[in-house]
């Protein structure tokens, strides 16, 4: 019943050592989210064109992939095709990581950790605690993939439940200590937000060994070091700086540059904060 | 950019009034959710043709349709195509509520929303509190569209975190005060499992007008009794009751039954759960 022809796109697994042999290989814990916006694509570029050229000018600058489901469903029944197309085009070497905060009820979560695991065939994927242990289970248990679990997210209203007092502590602190002892396996991360260096230290601290998403980097310098010395591991380690539109989207397309400029501005941004990330360690 | 195509399948919108003509002219609070296991299909029937006959025998017996993306998405690229396919045979007249425990910031969650509002044109969502309004606002400002959020849910590990006290109350009663405010246009709802009794009763107190999805009917009258007592509003409505295997599956598929028994067997079942949810109420 299951699709066959789908299972070609790209052999899954062993995020933990793709993951650090890419950050050896490419000096980088940049990973760059691949969200194709419409209104933000180059005009006249298709859109898997677009995403192909972004991996092709960033390879050898990151660390991990993200694409975010949610940019692909917008397309409708194209959507996974897109998905799909754009997860083969990425290096076997670099892992893959799908930011689709899945979380639901025993069946269904095992449905879905065969939709991202054997069908899209992606390395991690993250994951929305709300719903516990059980939900989660079905993707945790899948030894050679990784998934990290939203802890304390990056919005503005984050605040509405993950800073909720739990007794002493807030709820994403609680989430932080059922994230470790679910780590059974070595194969569950968190994602904290990059704007939220004071929670990105609690986090590490209940965490020590566990690796930490951070997306939500910003324009300024300053905010990216703090958030990078908080998270990091005592090692050095243990960190994915996810920025998205600031690499993506680095020029803008209505500018007037030639083509070549956009994947030429990408290419930059993406070496820029891989550098000053590294330059925060 | 976005697929034309693709936006003929089914007039989205209205989910109450929908809901309301439903429950009238079906007698019933019945929600069916549509998930197909391939493993509990009868041998020989495909997928697309199994939810078109469960639709064309229950389509008279039921409020709403819920089909749950994460079946579908385990099929791959084929997912959404037989997801679309599903959709298009619901009666215009029946409200399609898409099960999809969906929540992120910003533009992703419009990217969400676009998704599941125009691209698929279902009538209303499941989201996932756990990132907050602005996080489900997207959903929200689409005032013809309703969208239920989990606030209690039916399976064992809930408790992980909605259990949780927050001072005098607990994490889940936190969630249904949200919603409350949330209620702006009258187009939120929640979900609370049927197998929690008490805490549907909570829910409902803090909630008294909104909508309440109940999934996990068990197999014994007695607690569905008391579920359905303890969700429905004063004025004896305000439920969806949602059953899926028990009746997609009502008949095993390997006990030798000719084709077509399972059909009536999906029929008769749902018409004694619908006869039940209304002897209690």
């Amino acid at each position: 019943m299951i699709n066959q022809s789908s299972k070609k796109v790209r052999r899954g697994g062993n995020f933990g050592e793709r993951y650090l042999d890419a950050i050896q290989k490419n000096q980088s814990f940049l990973c760059v989210g691949l969200d194709p916006i419409p209104e933000l694509i180059p005009a006249g570029v298709d859109v898997k064109e677009f995403l192909r050229t972004i991996i092709e000018v960033t390879k050898d600058l990151v660390c991990c992939y993200k694409p975010n489901i949610a940019f692909f469903e917008q397309f409708g029944r194209d959507g996974w095709d897109i998905l799909f197309s754009t997860i083969s085009t990425i290096p076997e070497e670099i892992p893959v990581l799908l930011d689709a905060k899945r979380g639901d009820i025993g069946h269904t979560a095992n449905a879905y950790a065969r939709a991202v695991f054997d069908e899209l065939q992606v390395d991690a994927v993250t994951l929305n605690p709300y719903l516990g242990f059980d939900s989660l289970e079905p993707f945790f248990s899948r030894e050679d993939r990784y998934s990290f679990v939203l802890c304390r997210t990056s919005n503005q209203s984050a605040v509405d439940l993950q800073d909720l007092q739990i007794g002493e502590i807030k709820l994403y602190e609680k989430v932080a200590e059922l994230a470790q002892s679910w780590n059974k396996f070595g194969n569950v991360g968190l994602v904290v937000g990059a704007t939220y260096p004071e929670e990105a230290q609690k986090v590490r601290d209940i965490c020590p060994d566990q690796l930490l998403l951070l997306p939500g980097v910003g324009a300024q310098e300053g905010d990216l070091e703090l958030a990078v010395q908080s998270a990091v591991k005592s090692d050095g380690g243990g960190i994915l700086v996810n920025a998205s539109r600031g690499i993506l989207y680095a020029q803008p397309y209505n500018n007037g540059c030639a083509v070549g400029g956009w994947a030429e501005a990408t290419r930059l941004a993406a070496s820029e904060l891989r550098n000053q990330i590294n330059k925060a360690l």
